[in-house]
């Protein structure tokens, strides 16, 4: 244990006076979602860059349970911010270019109006008067600030965590103030495993003595009957905050921070347990924790946190109904606390409300607290400043050139449409063969880097959505202003109504695919036409090598050794001709190809060519 | 919430006396492993069934932290204890067969001495006096114990949990008093999260202003200042059971206990936060707790179960070294306060020792606690049954003949040499000629049902281990005696040493199997010879299929649709051949079947057979 301590989310978070803080005052009162009402509510904030002339560079940043209004410093003698690492000048949030607001939110007590706040009525702490709030009244605080600073409309909102909630309310809830929103490690709702650490955690500090039911502001610290007695509920807090910290870290980030030297503790002064690594950690985090925060604040919004609660399923999609903005969702791979199937709910209810939306589950080692730490900045800050770039920007950046799309990602093996005119050219004739306009949508299943969708895009159609499996190649969208949605096609499409698109492609994927009746069958659902490509194992060299050579065959596209080739289903084209009878599919159309000499194939196909594209529906 | 909440572990442990509790006091006293030691040490245990004539059929149950010698209830008119649904007559650990004991452990406080227990030497509650003691302490109580009943050697000694931290020590350091060791959901040591989870624990307890340093057996509950005061820190205790609670529940089962009514909480009088489903869960469970424990006793037991550590690795295969018991390790998918990976590491220590292992991961949606929960007990409770039964027969039963094994997991897609006289005595051939005795030891990668073993060993063959990834498949190996480890193949033989066993085979799987060269490459390392099988896409009825009717090939055992077949890799006797030669392996034998004739084929194999079997080996 060494400086391991202060490689947590807790560790960037001033406990010191902030600087430039800047305070709003609101004459008109707050009425409460849950009824009662706040007199005089002030609020704090931090702003960094400057708004520009038309207004329109303005990204609101909501921070999480224990956050404050100090995401960044605002000069080498300012103390770190506690997403110091993605906003400032030339980082990922680029305070050259955006106007960053970031306020202390409504029950906290870091400058805004919070249960250690004087109530205007009595002029002492409302503590546990403080009426219950919610996510929409956090929210409403903030809107007021933004009436304040003179901002009609944001560039982007972003928040992680209970932040998230708060980026989910604002674009239901403001439809025409926000652009792009950016829920990160975010959830419709606490899973109950969350909400049971959030209880325990306020069980700890209510049961703490020296909670005295929330009235604790006017004791003093000292001895009561010859007891020491402080002057607030540190210990109960102090274990909440532990109880905190396990949930924000994966097992394998306890493990790589404790384990190694898991019998010999740093040295830390504290009342708590202390003999093992982790529990030296604890202690710290929890003797740290109470220096800054206020027990009231942590009941109030830990309770509005766990009041939130969008639903599931329809419920969730008629919540973000009303939306309007750009969507950016990120996840962590082995975030627990808000699990990445929850931003997939969110997701899921963004498409099937047909809206577009760009997700990531980031590859990440370090658990909820991912979004905090340098370890992913590097995908979840380009995900973010990219994003951000792309709706700033209107959409299509146009100085990345065309043909600028090489390397590895770009031409994926699961690609027959990317990085070859010829093969834009065809699928773009069979689209029109098919009656498509820009004014169709599609959704292109296993769509790389976006290659196909974005040259679509540049002639001007709107209605566009990928789905990939590779992280990469999602960021390489998410750059170009593609929609894509980081997700495995063996999962299904069950997020996508019937009909849902005018057309659904499945580009030279069909052949790496496990469960290929599955994907076949969900992508006759969701779409109105449906092109699939597929190399074709009866390409005549490939017959060849199996019946003269006795050997696995290789050729055309099939071009890799059968001990490590990405394809798992070799088939032909009479073979999928019957597959699509035997499952009542309409062929349309069928385009066949041979890549080696570039031509279309018009004769026997099933020998000649060693690609297809095939049309499809089901009535 | 209705019954909901006695779907816990904890629901069967009953609070009221025990009836049938027996006791037996040592004069001699017990020296402690961290030094200091206790006199007159009473340990409470009870029986179920009688131990036999030759002493033979006694298993010992040894409980996790907050157990207790109720294991099962004795007859109608008693509670139900806390294993009730697998201890019993005719249940799978049937009392009508088995002797079995069950103490509580030393440090507890039901019955065994413990830090509630009078000291000798005062004549008062031992308190925080109580030495600080260790798994061996508690094992060592155990071992006193049988031998006042007269029990020279285990049958079984079972344990899940913290229990299962007793079984490795049983095993380690008494090998020769147990026969068969059961550890469940264990580990060599705790995850740091799980430190952390115990760590946390405890210091609500510590903090609890009612624990006064331990000292609070002489207190009486009543007003102090006006304040009512419990007697004991019901409020820490009541804490840090729920914390556990918690870690005891995957995060499914919690969502499945609790999301459907979560705002709709069960009436309980309590002083907790109550106001959810799952706030009401855990006020219930935390006040049920403090009526039946002790908060000394918790916080000794934890830490000895925190201070357990076998060391990872070398280190824990040195540590687990002396067993010469048989081993049946069990894990729960979803369990992540004692994770699968912790038990797989018991595992391949034990398979890098040498030791016979047969090892299952059960796949459960319950969380940690699955162990004690009825809905995977046809899965866990079979094993054990079945385990101890082979075990107690010495390891074979005869009374299935070798023709019963039929059915599909008999007869997987996976398996050349199983379910077939021809296959069975072509590969005996093949091992004959290769020099192979029943002395032999052989790994069978991907053994289904343990066929193939089975055969060996009713030949007297003794050095067997297979390795399968369906878990009824293992069941069925368990049943018959046969050591199988439940595992993916793809995920590599690192746990073997090189040149580990004098045969390894690998039976019509490679074609299944996503990382072809890893698996090779690990079994020529594993192996002093390799016995291959696999089907031959150069097959002429494969060939003509692909040829003449531009078909993807089907005959012979590839007899799948394209589009659903389990085989993912289609290579021929002469691409294998060219593989061998790639990888520097000497290829010592093949040997070409036709499956349809059931002949050897011995001319133009590449064309004429559908099945090869290869011996191969690295020098």
């Amino acid at each position: 244990m060494k400086e391991d301590l202060l490689q947590s989310s807790d560790s960037l978070r001033s406990a010191s006076p902030l600087k430039h803080v800047q305070h709003a005052t609101f004459q008109e009162p707050l009425a409460l979602e849950r009824g009662g009402r706040l007199d005089r509510v002030q609020v704090a904030y931090e702003t960094h860059g400057q708004l520009n002339q038309a207004a329109d560079n303005a990204v609101l940043i909501c921070h999480a349970l224990s956050g404050d209004s100090h995401v960044a410093g605002h000069d080498e003698t300012d103390d770190p911010g506690w997403w110091e690492i993605l906003v400032g000048p030339d980082k990922y949030l680029d305070t050259n270019r955006y106007f960053v607001i970031c306020p202390n939110l409504l029950g906290g007590c870091r400058g805004t109006t919070g249960p250690n706040s004087p109530d205007p009525a009595t002029g002492r702490p409302y503590g546990p008067d403080f009426p219950e709030i919610t996510i929409a009244d956090i929210v409403e605080a903030q809107r007021r600030l933004l009436d304040h600073l003179g901002i009609q409309r944001l560039l982007g909102v972003i928040g992680g965590s209970m932040g998230g909630m708060q980026v989910l309310h604002w674009a239901t809830a403001h439809p025409d103030r926000v652009r792009a929103a950016i829920p990160i490690a975010a959830a419709p709702r606490l899973t109950s495993q969350g909400l049971a650490f959030d209880v325990i955690g306020r069980n700890a500090i209510t049961h703490d003595p020296n909670f005295r039911g929330g009235h604790y502001y006017d004791v003093q610290a000292g001895l009561t009957h010859g007891v020491f007695t402080p002057a607030f509920p540190v210990g109960g807090l102090a274990i909440a905050r532990m109880i905190g910290h396990i949930s924000y870290l994966s097992r394998q980030a306890m493990r790589n921070k404790f384990s190694h030297d898991r019998n010999r503790p740093r040295q830390v002064r504290s009342q708590f347990e202390k003999d093992t690594s982790v529990a030296s950690y604890l202690a710290y985090q929890g003797d740290k924790f109470v220096e800054r925060f206020d027990a009231n604040s942590y009941i109030l919004i830990s309770r509005a946190m766990d009041g939130f609660d969008l639903g599931e399923g329809r419920q969730l999609a008629a919540n973000l109904a009303p939306a309007r903005c750009r969507w950016l969702v990120i996840s962590f791979t082995n975030d627990w606390l808000f699990p990445p199937d929850q931003s997939r709910q969110i997701v899921d209810a963004l498409l099937a409300g047909g809206k577009g939306v760009s997700y990531c589950n980031v590859r990440s080692g370090c658990g909820h607290d991912a979004f905090l730490l340098e370890e992913d900045l590097e995908a979840y800050g380009r995900l973010i400043g990219d994003f951000l770039n792309q709706t700033h920007a209107g959409g299509l950046t146009e100085e990345e050139p065309e043909e600028d799309a090489g390397g590895r990602i770009e031409h994926p093996d699961t690609s027959i449409f990317h990085g070859r005119r010829l093969d834009y050219d065809l699928l773009e004739r069979v689209l029109r063969e098919q009656g498509a306009g820009t004014e169709s949508s599609v959704l292109d299943l296993g769509c790389g880097g976006g290659q196909m969708l974005l040259r679509l895009k540049r002639q001007g159609w709107r209605r566009l959505q990928g789905l990939e499996i590779d992280q990469a190649a999602v960021l390489s969208c998410v750059r170009r202003g593609i929609d894509a949605i980081h997700t495995d096609l063996n999962d299904g499409l069950p997020q996508f109504a019937d009909k849902q698109f005018d057309f659904v492609l499945l580009s030279r994927t069909l052949q790496a695919v496990v469960d290929v009746q599955g994907v076949v069958e969900d992508m006759l659902r969701v779409g109105r036409r449906c092109v699939v490509s597929f190399p074709n194992f009866g390409f005549e060299p490939l017959r060849r090598m199996l019946s003269h050579q006795g050997r696995a065959p290789e050729a055309g596209v099939l071009k890799h050794k059968w001990y490590n080739t990405p394809n798992i289903r070799f088939f032909t084209i009479a073979d999928f001709q019957d597959f699509c009878r035997e499952k009542g599919a309409v062929v349309h159309e069928m385009v066949a190809l041979n890549t080696e000499t570039h031509r279309e194939v018009t004769k026997d196909a099933n020998r000649n060519a060693d690609l297809a594209i095939f049309v499809i529906s089901r009535p």
